[in-house]
């Protein structure tokens, strides 16, 4: 599938999250058609999944994928194992939360479907500095990542030049937030919690929902997450 | 899992071909214990992760893991695609039997195998002589995605060293085959074809079938290739 020159096709991982729904928005404000890429990781949060898909139609995806892909079978990962506990708390060092290769692999996919769909962007939601624990999250990982894509594919042999975006990296979660609000993204569409039930309701206590109500609240924004204690909305 | 201080943990990419056969062998002989990681990802020659089985089973692998991905939803290529033609011929350029993205994404389930296992070394049967024109079977794409690696993951931020190990990747398929049976690989067991059918038997026409049968024939080893018009074993 060749694009026309004047059609810019990225692909926007997507994992149904407040971070990668406000990533496709700003895709999408920068022009670029875009294509959607969910995974299904065997992750204990497969809420998200099902939040991509509305992001993704909300948000006008060209097209939306969702690949399968069985970490849980790996494990060491409190977000695929049932026996490690996700924490309340911050911890110093990297997080329990952490899922072993995880971006690389997220990556890894993106790449494929970009060179399948004649795209050279890839749009990824990290930011490094509330979730500063994983090393997948960093600077120095993007980069890397974009010269092995360049390496490794037919595209970057031919003369093609990839570029990995991470337009959140270096912004604080009230940055996120105030950032998604001025597209107009649909919070409430969106799943962040690491224990959100089958309909997407949020605990309210994991580092993934304190990051992220903190990030509402820093915005001066309501928040509208749906929590499981029947709470709806947070005033500013 | 912490593996003690005398053993060392490979994670071996196995595809149930002649490369990644070799490529056991020599990791075991290096001392390893092999940790054999096979990934079905949409291919048409299923009959090669049934190979990948009996061979980890044959040279002693600790675990032998199958993960599944379905990269036949992305096709673009001949091994994927059914509606892209697996050709005969040697073609100038990167053949159509380039799966995109491909050694990238395996390397990074690898990766998080060798995370989860306590691992830091990874072996792949990559092989930059015959398959000149896949880009992501070069040495540059291997270093590449050394450095990633370490930027990657929990381990090399805490100060683990990742290693790439591409022992085939500078030898003829001759020479791989010579140091195969050194080792006593059974090839019986292996299937490279890329069109083999449900038996495992192979076409004796596709670019993979030429490259192996010239492999046996070079390195004067009878051929124990099982092909589907009967033949079974060519003498050298």
């Amino acid at each position: 599938m060749e694009p026309s020159p004047q059609i810019r096709r990225a692909i926007v991982l997507l994992s149904g999250g407040l971070d990668s729904a406000t990533v496709l928005a700003m895709a999408r404000e920068q022009g670029y058609e875009t294509h959607t890429l969910a995974v299904a990781y065997g992750q204990r949060h497969l809420a998200e999944v099902r939040a991509a898909e509305r992001v993704a139609q909300r948000l006008q995806a060209a097209t939306h994928r969702l690949m399968q892909v069985d970490l849980a079978q790996l494990g060491g990962s409190a977000l695929t194992d049932p026996h490690i506990e996700v924490p309340n708390h911050p911890t110093s060092g990297i997080p329990a939360t952490y899922v072993p290769a995880r971006n690389t692999l997220f990556l890894s996919l993106a790449l494929g479907c970009a060179e399948v769909l004649g795209a050279q962007d890839l749009f990824i939601g990290v930011n490094a500095v509330d979730y500063s624990g994983y090393p997948d999250c960093r600077p120095e990982f993007i980069e890397s990542f974009q010269n092995l894509a360049q390496l490794a594919t037919r595209t970057g042999t031919e003369g093609g030049r990839f570029r990995v975006h991470a337009p959140l990296i270096h912004l604080s979660k009230a940055q996120i937030v105030a950032e998604g609000v001025r597209l107009r993204v649909d919070y409430a569409e969106t799943v962040s919690c690491y224990r959100a039930d089958d309909q997407g309701r949020a605990c309210g206590r994991c580092d993934s929902c304190r990051l992220r109500a903190q990030g509402f609240r820093e915005a001066g924004v309501a928040d509208p997450t749906r929590y499981r204690d029947g709470r709806v909305s947070s005033a500013p």
